[in-house]
């Protein structure tokens, strides 16, 4: 699985981690159960700070994607069916998106197609 | 329109407000050509800094919302079709919330269900 950081960016590195990390495991190259690396070796893969590593598996677990198991480390979670708390996050989550792509000129038919064109990239 | 702030939010005030913007003009809120309030009666009307009201109107001026006209103030543009290079920014931003939406649980038809609903709010 490849990890594209961009020092430059405007979104911080550990959520551009994250980001990656949660599209990898979409796209099937992480699998549920599978470990991601220990945050010293992940981070010295990827040429950042260990802090760095460390804030986006924490990250991972609050959202309910990762279990952090002592001696084990970070572990990809099996996902159960959604529950209601993580509904109304994505729904906030997703609404300004929504709301920006409308504003900007996109039809609802557009963005449908954009949607099922990401998730068609998805294995999941 | 109604713009809600919630200072405990670990999302920085100058992007709530933002969002609560785009999705004033998605749902009609708020028009092309209207201006927004000034900076100072904003900032004093919403509680906040004057700093935080600024970086939200040249964040959404970098997105091509608003138009920051001397004397007149910031104003909601007219849009026009997406272009490509608005359209790979948006991909960007929905690539890993739909990733985590399928990550979590959700089914490709919850999904589209989902970002209908939303869509269904919105006036645009």
């Amino acid at each position: 699985m490849i990890i594209r950081i961009e020092p430059e960016s405007e979104i911080p590195i550990y959520i551009q981690l994250t980001n990656q990390i949660i599209i990898g495991i979409a796209k099937g190259d992480l699998q549920p159960g599978d470990s991601l690396p220990s945050v010293r070796s992940f981070a010295a893969d990827l040429g950042v700070n260990m802090h760095t590593v460390n804030k986006s598996y924490h990250e991972l677990e609050k959202r309910g994607i990762i279990e952090i198991i002592p001696k084990s480390g970070a572990v990809i979670r099996k996902t159960l069916h959604i529950d209601r708390d993580t509904y109304n996050r994505l729904f906030e989550m997703f609404q300004p998106l929504i709301a920006e792509a409308l504003v900007l000129g996109m039809t609802k038919e557009e963005l449908v197609d954009l949607v099922e064109g990401i998730m068609k990239k998805m294995s999941t």
